[in-house]
């Protein structure tokens, strides 16, 4: 487990790279360099917004550890995921009841990393995000969680509500926030819990509401309308761990 | 008081902004235009990390407000800062003891918009931040800040230790956060507070420190460091409002 850099060089190993889907962080290009091959690879870090440097051949032919690289390095980050298992058996090797975030579709990678940080040092047992539109784990990911990615497990699911009902059945309860709901201070949020986080724009998505046991609120006494995703998920976070505490 | 975007356009304009030192969050420049004046814009752009677009005659011409381009159009932002007075005088008009937040060196201007819009939500009276070194009010923060920076008053000081000595005088109380400190659970927060919160690298200066009456920790329980910034704020502006509500 854990989140690891590596380099992919040469026209066509970056070209597959993208093909596969694999999350490519950075590339670096020869200057001037304007061949099909290379078109390719630009409109490619177009569509998935990598990060492009152009520089010289000397720079290339340092960085490069095949001494192959045809004017072309890409790095790539790659994250071993965990399973929903290894969680539980996080929680059980403590010997505590097991806390668990659930992220669903969190789209801003520097969110996703605030908030695997906060996991971490909640002393949660590991996230749970869905497979589909939220961010994965990316380098941005990785720096932003300030190595919580490599101590908190994190498992990707296809359905989260599916997963929610499969861990009610292990004696979780699950708490996500509302605005609509409960004063957070005022629920009972001790013992093996669920704390599920909604995206940015749009909250959390009524299907995975549903499954939910508690809805809490956080008090907001201001003229705006909601906190950012990552600090929404630390307060609550905290208040999970205070009612533990106490 | 608020957050107001404004356009410079014209050659000799924009340069006179830039050395002005005025903020500019974005630059459009027509396509293919290279001359002295233009470049000099660039180098400019490079030093300031201004985002650079080149566009069109046509959307130039679309954009411009007075017809008069010259080839570059800049988005400039500009923020009237508050007085301290004027923070007070929000709690005072509210009718509630105090409450404000202090960011001692705060960089990141996410962090700083998300801090604002916390410090929005927990019905903080006002926001102060140093004049050297830290974060200013640009696009970014407007944008992260998520509206809070039209309705939150923030204020900019040469010195925030002696700032921090004058609110003394005035019966606040003062708290920042450090691993070392006492549980936040167990200090009393209530009554007119300053919550100082440090940088990210290297949490709150010495002499910042030394002023404070109490000194705060959140409990930490996993295998990494430190909290992100704005979400150590919102942990601890929400014990802090928890106090205040109970």
């Amino acid at each position: 487990m854990g989140y690891q850099e590596f380099t992919i060089e040469g026209r066509n190993a970056v070209i597959e790279a993208y093909r596969a889907g694999k999350p490519i962080d950075k590339l670096f290009i020869l200057e001037g360099c304007q061949d099909g091959p290379i078109m390719t690879i630009k409109r490619e870090a177009k569509k998935q917004d990598t990060v492009v440097k152009y520089v010289t051949r000397e720079r290339l032919d340092q960085m490069s550890e095949t001494g192959r690289h045809q004017g072309v390095i890409a790095y790539a980050g790659a994250y071993e995921y965990a399973e929903v298992e290894d969680i539980l058996k996080n929680a059980e090797e403590k010997g505590e009841e097991p806390f668990i975030f659930l992220l669903d579709n969190i789209e801003d990678p520097h969110n996703l990393g605030a908030i695997i940080r906060t996991a971490n040092l909640v002393g949660a047992h590991g996230v749970i995000i869905p497979k589909n539109r939220a961010a994965g784990l990316t380098a941005a990911v990785a720096r932003t969680s300030a190595g919580a990615l490599n101590y908190t497990p994190v498992a990707r699911v296809t359905n989260l509500a599916k997963t929610i009902e499969d861990l009610k059945k292990k004696g979780l309860w699950f708490v996500c926030a509302d605005m609509e709901g409960t004063a957070m201070y005022e629920l009972n949020l001790r013992g093996p819990i669920g704390l599920v986080i909604g995206s940015e724009g749009e909250g959390v998505g009524r299907l995975v509401k549903e499954k939910c046991d508690m809805v809490a609120s956080i008090p907001m006494r201001g003229n705006i309308d909601s906190l950012n995703a990552s600090v929404a998920a630390g307060v609550l976070a905290y208040e999970i761990l205070r009612q533990r505490l106490g």
